[in-house]
């Protein structure tokens, strides 16, 4: 069984952002050199999801939409007597998931054919870190 | 380590359907000869999801309702711009997810005692792939 | 590849609670002596799930007035006719999910600096049961 492990770090411009991290998540896997096996690709901060679905920028419009319908941004979180403001950020984040984990087959990310991966950032404008790790052989 | 994959094709007869694959992940995990680890089971398309719940039919009809009320059918969202219906189903899938990590212990999938696994088809009546990854020793 | 099961058992003294199980998680880590890999923490019954966010008292509180919004508890879910009152808690759990699997890096759970691992029981005050499995080297 071999494992390889990588960091990436998001300082999203917006503070809401979808980050297309296909590619990074396939370099990872080349690099692992892992034919058969699984990869994990996980927000480490609890404001900040990975989802996997169609690179679409209309859909993209829609699931914002969808998640301030779902988990809207309000003043008035109990979170919010700790002094930050961003509860929204942490109902959203449990609302798509923090991970997901991809299969690796004959070398090379499986996905569908319209599968893309995303990290969703819901409180950016600062430097946050997501973790993939590959594990196989 | 060991690691075996096997793909299933689906083309509901419905365009919305839960299908129990309990049977289908166990004989996965048959086949991959494994005693101890774990078996990904992952819908390869953006509109489909998995699930582990229970198998009975008023919960069936109850997360049906559930969903459509959470992630309703709409004629406006702007994926539709694209000559696509079904933005609902995209939403659908990122609400449940589209996959599932189950434990193997002792050469069997280690479900509790109501753990049913069912892939969610939120557009169907066309031919979708689902991939069982299974992987362990 | 090594593996190690372990499992654990809840009884909560109310309805609905959040327990944290960071350490219980750290814990089985350590006992696994696996230095590179992945846990998986999935609960075993369909009303009870597993998430990662934030150890902070209003936050939780948030999140369950939240949970209650999107998946309430209702008299009339048609799983209610088989003598069960508990439909509301299989819809949180398909909500927040029923598992997390979290990467293993040189030894120790590799969580960010704010992520706490939580049990969510939605309908305690009886034995009910979660597996933790760590897989890896």
């Amino acid at each position: 069984m071999k494992a390889y492990t990588t960091y990436k770090i998001f300082a999203t411009a917006k503070q809401r952002e979808l980050v297309n991290i296909t590619e990074d998540v396939a370099k990872a896997v080349a690099e692992a050199k892992i034919r058969e096996g699984m990869v994990l690709v996980s927000a480490m901060h609890i404001t900040a999801g990975v989802i996997v679905n169609d690179n679409e920028s209309g859909l993209h419009q829609d699931i914002w939409e969808w998640l301030e319908t779902l988990a809207p941004f309000r003043r008035d979180y109990r979170h919010h007597r700790t002094g930050e403001s961003n509860g929204d950020a942490h109902l959203k984040n449990l609302l798509v998931h923090h991970q997901v984990i991809l299969p690796i087959t004959k070398g090379k990310l499986d996905l569908g054919p319209w599968q893309s991966v995303f990290y969703a950032e819901f409180d950016g404008q600062r430097p946050k870190r997501m973790v993939i790790k590959v594990m196989g052989e």
